[in-house]
């Protein structure tokens, strides 16, 4: 397909919701909410209503004194097939199918879909689903999502995007990203991909300006060869991080009645990932932390020399056994930063890399660490533990001075819960530095970050 | 040393703190406000002042006009000696000496932590440090950590008792239990372990009833025989859960500047683990999920057929893959099974393993599912999406009387982070389900559990 097939699907001017209600369970309930933010102009479509939250409610997408640049089908599947017929009159030739019970769910399922497939076909019209979520596109307030934004908040524009053979996962990432205040550019869950496929995603978001990078979950892909393809292609010019899940034998059963698709033999998948250049997650907290790395970052191939800066030991020591793991060195000081810091520091500082200010820390110490030694090493990992009285919120500006001026990318753990610590964290990332609850999962993100920006053909 | 040496360090009747201060920034003052809970009585030392928050200061221990069970020196190091002298004239045989600056410190701190060991045991005075934060008691409010409340909140009371090498590990683990409601029995962290060590503590806890479980945080050990011992003997009697940090040679290098002490080779710390009948924890996040695990949950040996229960697809797909590399099965619901619960659910819900209620699932959906299934498995992992519409905060008993019913150890899998499903963790926490941020961290630390619970002796 061409990727301006998919440019339609994120910039309709017009939209009409089949389905649309006002029954609070209802999936047409929750989209018709949801487009209020929608630039465009929307049009509920349902017999039963004259009338929808001051909208007119049009009978038939027939009656539409407007032309559809993208129809939305919120009904039960039944329903589905006799609407194909209306957009063909209507002329309509984008459809997101919201509606679920096709493929995924037995025999007479299977049959239903062929036969939309072939209406769409027989109209000209490119369909994302059935059994799907649609797209969010926070550039225009596009959203057909069926979900409320009580529950699940959504993330302001930003530079990732989001492709997901998963709704939840969809939504959970979205959630999470909200919740740190990092932006997202679009995403898209294509449910059982009657049309619209994964490497479709891909080559959109390629070549979408809006979009900088991208994370991917899939439990299987349409076309091994064209996935392939495009991830490749993708890779080579932004960001690419991705989670294949039904891994394991367990998993693959539970994709089977998840997706109703073949999860395939994951070497396979595996090696392929690699060859593309995509920088594989290997789960859920994995998934989170490199979308947030790559939706916040933006640095050149990476070295591999790491710095570690820390205010208690044992988080430190955590923080490099992971780092051995994930193939960072942790060279020493060199003599002249030794000299500095030992001068800078009190005696008990330990000056070696990890670099640990202990209990005793305060905030310029900090910046001091970072400022010296960060031009001896390519990157660095700072545990900020907000629980001494020596640290106060104002070590977030420092920590974010001194890798700014130092241009080299740095993650930082904190832990969270607490209010104090929620706020600081809250602080570094508006100044655009990652955040992570434990050691380890920070220096895997930044591991991942260093995997998805050097783009080198691996085999 | 007698397991009757250490309880006099969680049960004194009187305490005397050499270094009390009002200055905020000092740890006498923290430990100061942080005995106010202590049951006991508690006298100041302190030659500057004659009275601080309302109690009597005093200018040496020795005027103090009552017997000292227990002392803490906060001072700095280089004062610490002639103190020793003090306690010995005083007939004081207890000493958390908190004060950093010793053998961690180069070589004049060993030569003064070797002249206050000579001291110790002229006196008869046993040491836990230095460069330690002691001892947290929630059963008579001993807690003589140099961690102010307002930054770091201190667990309830519980079965759960915590050894750690790190302070920093302490005081967030205790933050992390606290922040979700777990009780703590005890913790204790001995730093430089010029006399009590990790041995020791596991031994007083082996015996402790108020003691159900314990979580060891080590980078070394003062003695590998030793502390095997201690280890295989806990492990028969209560769960074990341990971390051994400084694992791979990165973070070996960390350790000796950390602890100063030998990191050791991993190897044969892991052989040891396994065989002693401890849990091995691969890190932070492990660390916090399995001592969630032990402290909330007591079964006899758990089998390995594994049920999860889910509202959204790919959660459950991340579940299944997590099972099988933990060692799981994951067998298919038996025919009776299988029929009950079709004809109890709608025809697109997934009645297999995974079961899968999907976005439409509803509170009471959990509970048949649940009931329903729970006899035919060892345990389960529970998935609860709350975007959803159809599911509210009701669930969660739901979900936690089925679980008791059936008797089966059931863990849950909720994103944190929204006002609504942090209320409904909160509640399912509150029943005894521990809560985990995703899914694969559910299953990992339900097999942690298993491994745990299960005090097999392993080769």
């Amino acid at each position: 397909m061409m990727t301006s097939d998919l440019h339609s699907f994120f910039y309709p001017r017009t939209v009409a919701l089949i389905g649309a209600t006002d029954k609070p369970t209802k999936p047409g309930r929750a989209i018709l909410e949801n487009l209020s933010t929608f630039t465009g102009r929307v049009y509920p479509v349902n017999p039963r209503y004259q009338e929808l939250f001051g909208r007119p409610c049009y009978s038939s997408v027939r009656e539409i004194p407007d032309t559809i640049d993208l129809a939305i089908i919120a009904l039960p599947a039944r329903f589905v097939e006799k609407e194909m017929d209306a957009l063909g009159e209507k002329g309509v030739h984008r459809l997101i199918l919201i509606s679920a019970g096709f493929s995924e769910a037995g025999e007479e399922g299977v049959a239903m879909q062929r036969r939309i497939s072939e209406a769409a076909r027989r109209y000209g019209i490119r369909v994302i689903g059935p059994n799907a979520l649609g797209v969010f596109n926070s550039n225009n307030g596009l959203d057909s999502f069926f979900v409320s934004r009580e529950r699940v908040s959504r993330p302001e524009a930003g530079r990732l995007s989001i492709i997901s053979q998963s709704g939840a996962i969809a939504v959970i990432l979205m959630e999470a990203l909200a919740r740190d205040g990092i932006g997202i550019a679009k995403v898209i869950n294509y449910g059982n991909r009657l049309d619209v496929d994964d490497a479709d995603a891909l080559d959109y978001f390629a070549q979408d300006p809006e979009t900088g990078a991208v994370a991917v979950y899939i439990e299987s892909v349409a076309n091994g060869q064209k996935f392939l393809r495009a991830a490749r292609d993708f890779a080579s010019k932004k960001p690419l991080v991705l989670w294949k899940a039904g891994k394991h034998v367990t998993g693959a059963v539970a994709v089977a009645s998840h997706t109703a698709t073949l999860a395939g033999n994951y070497g396979l998948y595996r090696a392929a990932i690699r060859q593309s250049g995509a920088a594989e997650v290997s789960g859920f907290d994995h998934m989170i932390d490199a979308a947030k790395a790559v939706a916040l970052m933006d640095y050149p191939c990476i070295g591999e020399r790491l710095l570690i800066v820390t205010n208690g030991g044992g988080m430190a020591v955590a923080a490099a056994d992971q780092a051995g793991y994930e193939g960072f060195s942790m060279p020493q000081a060199p003599a002249p930063l030794h000299e500095k810091l030992r001068h800078s520091f009190p005696s008990f500082y330990v000056t070696t890399n990890p670099i640990d200010i202990t209990g005793s820390g305060r905030n310029e110490d900090y910046y001091t660490a970072l400022k010296e030694a960060l031009p001896y090493y390519d990157a660095a990992v700072v545990i900020l533990l907000m629980g001494t009285t020596t640290v106060t919120d104002a070590v977030t500006g420092m920590v974010a001075d001194a890798c700014h001026e130092a241009k080299k990318p740095v993650v930082c753990c904190m832990l969270q819960g607490l209010g104090y610590t929620r706020d600081a964290m809250t602080l570094l990332l508006k100044r655009g530095i990652p955040v992570y609850p434990s050691p380890e999962r920070a220096v895997r993100a930044l591991a991942t970050l260093k995997k998805a920006m050097c783009k080198k053909i691996r085999e």
